[in-house]
C-alpha cells in the first residue's frame, strides 16, 4: 500500500470512529434495555475504548438492521482487520463451508457438474436456497442450528469471536474451538484434552502443554490450515503440497521437540491413515459388489434419487446417512466417524481415540458389513430362487455383474475384456 | 401466617438450636473418628455457625439412626428452608421420580390403572417394593446406584447439597448438576459445556456465559421447571401452559438478549422437536404394523408379560430396553436417546448434539429399522410359506391385520369400517 | 542394608551427580536448539537443582542415544527412586501390560502354552516381536500409538511423569490419569469426573472431593492396585486375596466415611458385578450353542486361525474384535465395554455409567444377540434344508451337538452321559 495513503486512511478512520461513537449514545439509550448483554460487552470492549460505536459495524439504517439485512459479516470486520481476513480466507475456515452456499465448492476431486446444482453456469451466486450437506433433506431450522451454527465461520467472525466481546482471553482459550470441533465426526477437542498435550495444558499451563491455538494458529495467524496435509475428508494432498505443509508443521513442533522425533510422530499418523483407508476401501468393495448383483435392500432405484446421479449407487465422501440401506449406513459410520477418529487421534497422539474409538470401531464395523453382506447374498438366493439352498451363479449372471463393474469404473476396460474372455470360454466349454 | 406467632416460633427455634448444639458435643467425640468428613464439613458449615447441631436434623434416637430409620429427608430440611421446599415441590425435581415409589405418577397421559400396580386403590402408600422404570426387572442394587442415586432428588435435598456441607459455592457451580444431567439420554451437561453459553462461562466467567443455575434456577429459585414447555419425555404441554412457561423463559433470556432474538431461538427448538417427533412416529408405525402381522421376533406373547397390558405390544414413552426385539430396541434408542439429544441440543444451541448426536442418529436408526422390517417380512414369508418367493397377502389376512389396527386404536372405527368395506368388496369380486 | 555402606553410596552418588552436571553443559549448547522444551523443563526441574545432568540418565554414548538404544526406562529412574520402583512393580502398572512384550503374562487362568507363543520355553526373553492384544493383527504404528502409548507404563516412568519435568503438580493432578484411563473400555476418568467425588473436587477442591490419587495412590504410593479386588478383566480374586484388598480400600474410605457406609457401598459394587456377569454368561451360552450347531456366520474354520487354538471358538476375556462374526462382535462389546462400564461405574458411584452406559447397554446387546441367534437358526434351516419351514432337529443331530458341548467342556462328562442316555432311549423308541 502506498505509504502516503496511510495517514489519510487513519484520519478517515478516526473521523468515522468519532462519528459512530457519537451515534452510539443514541443507540444505547434503548439498547441498554433491549439487548443488555450486547451493550455491557461493547462497553467493556476494545472497540468502545477506541471509540468504535454501533454504527461503525451496524450502519445507521435501523430498518435494514431490524430486517436482518445489515449483518455484520466478515467483510465488515475485515475492513479494519485486514491481515486476519486475508489469513482466514486462505484457510479452510474461509472456504465453501456454509451449508446452503455450496458446501461442495472446495472439495478436491469434486464432480464439476455439481456446481450447477446450486449455481447458474459461470455465476458465483447460488440459484436456489439449497439446504445441503451435499443434498441432505434438511429443514431450514436444522440447517441453521445443526449446520450453519458452525459452518457460518466462512462468513462471520462472530463464529469464534462472539458478537460484541473483544476479550482476547476468550478466543485464545481452546474452549472456544470445542463448540464446533467436537462430536462423533471430528472430536479434536476431546482427543486433545486427554492427550499428553492437553493434560500438560490442564496441569502446567500453555507454556508446557500446547493448545489448539499453539499449533494451528501459530503467531496468532488466522490461517488454521497451516501444516495440514490432507482434505477435510482425510484424502492426502498431492506430494508437493503435502511436503510444504508438513514442513510448516515441523517448524511448529520444533519449538519444543527434536525435529527427528516430530517427523517420526507425524509419519506414524500418515501410516495409520493409509492402513485405515484400506479398511474403508475393503468395505466399499463389498457394497459395490452387492449393488452390482442387485442385493442391496433397498436398491438405489427404490429410494429418492440422488440430485445429480439419479439412481446410481453413490459411496463418496459426503455419503448420505438418510434414505439408504443398513449396510451403507455402516459404511457412513466407518468413513465419517471411525476413520476420522483413528487418523485425527493418531496425529493428536491420543491412544484411546486412535485405537478404541477409531481402529477398533473400523474393524468391528467391517465385521458387521461382512455379516450383512453374507445375509443379503443368502436372502436374494432364497427369495428369488426356488427356496432351496443357494444356487450356483450362472455364467450369464457373472457376465452381467462383470459388465456393471466395468460400467461404474471398478475395473479397467482391459480387465473387463480379459475376465469376459475367461467367462465366455467357460460358457463355450459347458454347453 | 399470623405475625404474632413469628417471634414465638423464632424463640422455639433458637431453643432447639441451642439444645442441639449442646448435644452435638456428645456426638462429635465419637464421630470425629467414625465419620471424620461429616464432622469436618459440619464444623465448617453455616449450620455449625448458627448453632444447628446433629440432633436438629438427625434426632436423638441413636437406635433409629443406626437402622437407617431417621433419614434426613426433605421434610426435615424444609422445616426451616420453607421457600426452597415449596419451590422444589412445584418443580419436576419434586415429583414422582423416585424409582420404586411410583415413577409413573406424574407422567402426562398415563394410564390410570397403572397407579394400582404400586398403590392400594385410593392410597398414597405403595403396596409393594416395586423396583421399576415402569417395570424394568432391576435388582435392588442397580435401583439404588443406577436409578435412585439421581431420582432421590424427589425426597432428599442431599441429592444436590450433599449431606453436611452448606457451602453455596458447591451448589452454585454447574458441575453439581452434571452428576445426573449427563449421559446418552439427557446430556444437558455435555451440551451446555460445549455450547456458546458454556464456552463463554469457561473462558469469561458466569457474568458473560450463563450456566445451568442462571437459566433454570433464576433468582435462586428451587423450581427448576420454570420456563420448560414439555414433559420429561419431550411431549409439548397444552398450548396455554406452554405459553405461560415460554414467557417465563423469555424473561430470563431478556437479561442478555433482545426478546425477538430469544423468541426465534426457542421457536427453532420447537420446530426441531416437531420434525424429530415425526421421525419417531414413522418408526412406531413400522413396528406396529409388523406386530399386527405377527412378524416381530420374538412376538410379545413369547416374552415376559407387561405387568399391566399383558402380551400386548407397548411402545410408549417408558419403553423397556430388556426382553424385547432388536427392532424395538432400536426404537428405544430413537425415543430415549436420539430424540432427547436432538431437541435438548436445539434448545441449548449445541450444533453437534442437535445434528450429529441427535438428528443423524435418528435418521440412521430409521434406516436400520426399515431394513430390519424388510428382513422380518421376508423371513416370515420364507419360514411360514412354501419357501418360495414372497406370497401375495390374502384378503383374509388383510382383514385380520385391519382388525388388529382397529383394536389397538391405530385407526378410528370409521376408518376401519370404510377399509373393511373395500376389502369385502375385493373378496366378493374374487370368489 | 549395611548402614556403614550408606555414606559411601551417598558419596558416590554425589560424585556421579557432579560429573553429570558438568557434562550437562556440553549437551545444552546443542540441545537448547534441538530440543528446546526438554532443556527448559530440565532447567526448571528438581534434577537440575540437585545437579543431576543429562548423562546421569542418558549416559554419555551419543551414538547409542541416537539409535534409541539408551532409553531411560524404569530401571534408570529406579536406581534412585527405589521405593517408587518397588511399589510400581507390585502394582498392575508394573506387570505384563506392554503390547508385544507378552501382554497375557499376568492374566489369571491363562493357558500356560500361551507363554510359548512369545517365549522360548523357560526363557523370559520374547522370541519374536509379536504385536498383540493376544494376537490382534495390529500394525507396528497402531501398536505404538494405539497400545504402547499407554501400556509402556510397565517399563517407563515417563508414561505419567513425562520426560523432563519433575513438577509434582502435574502427576498429582487427576488429569494425568485421563490420558489412559478413559474411553469405551474403562472410562474411569469420565465416571469419576461426574461422580459426587469428582463434582466435589471440581467445586470445593481435593480436601472435600477425592481424586484418583487420593484413593488409588494413598500416601503417595506407586502401588495403584491397593484395594482392588478383581483382575483387569473384571474377574474377582480368590476370597482371601479379595478380603485383604477390600480391607485396604475400607481404610482409605474411612478417612472420610463411616466404615459401615463404605462397606455397603463397595458390597453394592460386588453385587452389580455378579449380576452383570450373569448377563454376559447368558450371551456366551447362546453363542457357544450356535457354534456347536454350525450356525455362526462365518464359522471359526472359515476365518484366520487363532494362533494357539486354531479353528476352535475362543470367547475368552481378550476376545478379538476383528475377523469375527457379528454376534461375537456384540459379545465383545458386552464384555469389554458394557460390563466394564457397569461395574466400574458402580464402584465409582456414577449412576449414568452404571445404568445407561453400562446396564442398559448390556441388556440391549443381549436383546440383539438373541435376535441374531434366532435369525441364524432360521437361516441355517432355510439354506441347508428344503427351504420349507424349520425342520425338527433329528436325534442324531442332537447327539452330535451334545458331543460338541462335552468336548469343549460346557457340560461335565457325567452330564454328557446322562443326556446321551436320554437321547439314545428316544432314538430306540422312535425307530
Amino acid at each position: 500500500m502506498n505509504r502516503f495513503l496511510l495517514p489519510v486512511i487513519s484520519l478517515v478512520t478516526s473521523i468515522v470512529a468519532l462519528a459512530s461513537a457519537a451515534l452510539a449514545a443514541d443507540c444505547l439509550s434503548c439498547h441498554r434495555q433491549k439487548t443488555p448483554a450486547a451493550v455491557r460487552q461493547w462497553e467493556a470492549s476494545a472497540h468502545a475504548r477506541a471509540g468504535i460505536g454501533c454504527a461503525a459495524c451496524h450502519g445507521t439504517d435501523h430498518g435494514r438492521i431490524e430486517k436482518g439485512e445489515a449483518r455484520v459479516d466478515l467483510k465488515v470486520c475485515g475492513g479494519c482487520h485486514k491481515k486476519a481476513l486475508a489469513d482466514h480466507r486462505a484457510s479452510r475456515h474461509g472456504m465453501g463451508l456454509h451449508s446452503g452456499w455450496g458446501c461442495t465448492r472446495n472439495l478436491p476431486n469434486r464432480d464439476r457438474q455439481e456446481c450447477r446444482f446450486c449455481h447458474e453456469q459461470g455465476s458465483e451466486v447460488p440459484k436456489s436456497e439449497v439446504q445441503c450437506a451435499r443434498f441432505l433433506k434438511q429443514s431450514s431450522e436444522m440447517a441453521e442450528i445443526g449446520c450453519n451454527y458452525c459452518h457460518m465461520v466462512e462468513s462471520s467472525c462472530a463464529a469464534c469471536h462472539t458478537s460484541h466481546t473483544t476479550d482476547l482471553k476468550i478466543v485464545r482459550d481452546p474452549n472456544i474451538c470445542a463448540k464446533c470441533h467436537m462430536g462423533p465426526d471430528h472430536p479434536q477437542w476431546e482427543m486433545w484434552q486427554t492427550s499428553l498435550h492437553g493434560t500438560l495444558f490442564a496441569t502446567a499451563g500453555r507454556e508446557t502443554g500446547p493448545d489448539c491455538q499453539t499449533c494451528h494458529m501459530p503467531k496468532g495467524s488466522h490461517n488454521v490450515s497451516v501444516g495440514i496435509t490432507m482434505s477435510s475428508g482425510g484424502d492426502p494432498y498431492p506430494a508437493d503440497k503435502r511436503k510444504t505443509r508438513r514442513d510448516e508443521m515441523l517448524q511448529i513442533c520444533a519449538k519444543c521437540h527434536a525435529p527427528e522425533f516430530a517427523r517420526k510422530e507425524l509419519a506414524r499418523g500418515d501410516a495409520v491413515r493409509d492402513q485405515s483407508h484400506a479398511l474403508v476401501k475393503e468395505a466399499e468393495l463389498i457394497i459395490g459388489d452387492l449393488a452390482d448383483r442387485g442385493q442391496l435392500d433397498p436398491m438405489p432405484d427404490r429410494r429418492p434419487p440422488h440430485p445429480l446421479r439419479g439412481n446410481q449407487l453413490v459411496l463418496d465422501n459426503q455419503l448420505l446417512y438418510e434414505d439408504t440401506s443398513h449396510i451403507e449406513r455402516l459404511l457412513f459410520k466407518m468413513k465419517k466417524y471411525d476413520y476420522a477418529r483413528t487418523i485425527k487421534g493418531a496425529y493428536h497422539q491420543n491412544p484411546s481415540y486412535t485405537h478404541w474409538y477409531g481402529n477398533a470401531e473400523l474393524k468391528m464395523d467391517l465385521v458387521d458389513i461382512r455379516t450383512e453382506a453374507s445375509r443379503l447374498r443368502d436372502r436374494q438366493s432364497l427369495t428369488a430362487g426356488k427356496g432351496s439352498s443357494v444356487p450356483a451363479e450362472t455364467t450369464e449372471e457373472k457376465l452381467r455383474v462383470l459388465k456393471k463393474k466395468a460400467d461404474r469404473g471398478a475395473i479397467s476396460p482391459a480387465e473387463y475384456e480379459r475376465e469376459k474372455g475367461v467367462l465366455l470360454k467357460e460358457l463355450a466349454g459347458h454347453p
